[in-house]
């Protein structure tokens, strides 16, 4: 439904946000709730259409503000997961990347494929210098996706964040615009 | 330099109009100050770049907001024209379309397959009813363009429209949802 | 209840809009659903209190903003009906006229001494050069008037309206500046 | 040039300000300034069109939240002073009036004649139970004028107002519902 | 739990007001409904939670604009009374106080010492040259406490405020910076 | 010159940020040039006296909206550095703590006082769980204060900071509730 896009292959690609993507999405992550709920906190309330409405809003105005690249991955046009490229720091041209993909999707390479045309956009035309991923020190298959990306493990921030009533390590890695392969 | 595009064919692309275009706009529109500014009365004059960047924030917020699908034209990534899918009357169900191609890029039909797609997407996923167009009753150019688009002549708002000190008549087109040929 | 008017007649008044008419507006509107609601889809709904605050709180911000004329036409003090000039396009100099006028308040005259005013005050002080209309194209007395006050019709912009789950043809007027007899 | 007016006699009517009165205002205010300088600290000053601009666009936001009538008072359509009528306290219903008249104009009873319009306005449809006026001590024509309308003398706030490099005390008169002649 | 402070004694400050102090001003104003609301309107009716939320955030917003100091009084940390500088008059360098107190810290000087930290602040740091307080001419309390604290009374506007269904006058006291002890 | 203060001994306190402080700020900072510019890329232009206005509204701003504690340090009332606590992320109860000291206030301890008081506040009334510092890995004083405070160091962002025309990396620190002696 959506105007504008970027391809990854013939069937997938990624979608700008838009506000009519809102029904789609509270139906995906209701059905995700526990899945997705396991690294993300919000994600574990029940999610109404009229916070995703407000949620979608939100990240739209961060893209014309130039603070953010909230996309959804898209297969035949079905919603498969959500991936964003956030300014960190626009004067140290560090960017990171956040992301959640739905258990119909996983195991595809998609959002693999989804952080690689992030990395060659950041490290390309938006000129930054430094990419990151923040990632629980638990959550094994994403620590897997950042190294085979390429992305160097650089410490761990003890107790980061909230999940449910269980606090987690979180991971950092980065990856610098002159160890991407290109 | 745009994330997002919807293309046309393996050269051509429509974007989603970014800030970051603001000086190749700025350029363009200098260079065709004479050609587009026969039809545009905010043409004639030189557009600073500041300017250009406001114009263009404030084409996302209307994106944003959902009352418009700004784009630019870029062939091999450069700007060749502008074109845009406005909101007339949501309860209506009616959009119009407005656009202006640079010299250097006339004639080569990407007026009409731009039109095509926004055509498309409007009787399509944005389940208009109806397509308009205003052209100036002396712009032969575009008149002939809404005709072999399909669109009827529907009338002439006498001397609806100034350009520097003259007035125009504007002519109205319609196309229709169950006319489009799909 | 409003301070400042433009009286058409020592009993009958334009008044610009003010948040107090509110009560008074839903209930003309609600008592004329039906009436109006033949040529206005959003008057089919019953008009909450709440609704109408907020449409004329809308209103006096695009008044004081200079781009519209709000008023209600009142008649000993009573609400008999809404006229409003609207700038087209202010660099076109260009404006338009909507009205309607409660059944209660029909056949005296009221919105073409209305139209007259806002005619005289659109060519006058503001310095348009154009004034238009746009009727339904089955509104015969709404058609007539227009051709009674010298506008010109000049073409219909097939389906252009919706009301309920009908759609209409609007037709265009026209009336210029050299063309109104002051 | 204004639509709405509040007439006080054939010649002489109550405007609701509008920012296309800023260049006649500016030119009044800067041939007064000694005169009103007299009285008001912020007349002192050369008035540039901007900053007229946004003090009517202020005035007008004003009048559309419903805390004050900012009027001009004009003599055959010419500016000859101004007046307000503000709310101090809405749940207390007590509004104030502040006024200035240019030299010319003076001595013609314009302000009395607009207190009366505003004082009537205040205890009628507007239901405020007390006005108020607040005069320099030592401004002998406005305090006979206060006492002339029927206001009260009821304190002396001393040195609370500043005008160039003096203060000067400020007079509170008030004038009760109760007490108005009608 | 505020982390600035304005000490009085060892066990009293003033206390920048917080929006985390929502609910024990709730807790107060609802438990001295019939002692503060003798003499504020306003404290009359119950006091949800949600309004004082967004009441102390207008304060918080009137503080960062510099136009109110507004601060808790608080014994060991309880909350026992409010306080408020008020500029009235910028140009005019001119503030006033406002201010209540819970039963409970009744007749321990704490308004007094209070106000005498906000004059020597007013007339210090602020260069204002005048305080202004108001107070119900029946509410002899604060009267005696404005006389202790050297403020003149200057007048009385007559039926200026409403309290329920009853009208009282307000007395106006003022204090000179040149009259300050200091 | 502030009202509020948070006292770290009888000479020194934390003040919350004014915009009366623009004056003194730029012209602390245009002193320490050199200095903060080594560490704080920002630092290192002339420091006008609107940039610095702005900047502390925003500072106001964020105070107010709670998702931000931005305090100078003040020495007999004189400006010697600042200390910011600011929210990372509201969910997981982390806080992050920036600051700088001018040359002529270095060596004395302030910074070290100032942030055993924020940490305090942020582990006691702001309930934090986890508070952070960054600190260019080549910034050995700042990397010694954070271990003295009983931060642990976890990591190393590489080269994710820009001063000037060189990159630094940024070593990451922390400190759990659990791990504070209070």
């Amino acid at each position: 439904m959506t105007f504008f896009t970027h391809p990854l292959d013939h069937r997938t690609a990624l979608h700008l946000v838009a506000v009519e993507d809102a029904e789609e999405l509270a139906e995906v992550l209701n059905a995700n709730r526990e899945r997705i709920g396991t690294w993300e906190d919000w994600a574990r309330e029940p999610q109404p259409l009229e916070r995703q409405r407000e949620f979608l809003r939100g990240q739209l105005q961060k893209f014309v503000g130039g603070t953010s690249l909230p996309c959804f991955i898209k297969v035949d046009g079905r919603l498969a997961g959500s991936i964003e490229l956030r300014q960190v720091s626009a004067g140290d041209r560090v960017s990171e990347i956040g992301y959640w993909v739905s258990a119909e999707f996983e195991g595809q390479g998609l959002v693999r494929r989804a952080c690689e045309a992030f990395i060659a956009h950041a490290f390309g035309p938006l000129e930054r210098l430094r990419v990151e991923l923040q990632i629980a020190a638990d959550n094994e298959r994403s620590c897997g996706l950042a190294e085979r990306l390429g992305f160097t493990e650089e410490g761990t921030r003890r107790s980061a964040m909230v999940v449910g009533d269980r606090r987690h390590d979180l991971v950092w890695y980065g990856l610098l615009a002159s160890e991407w392969r290109g």
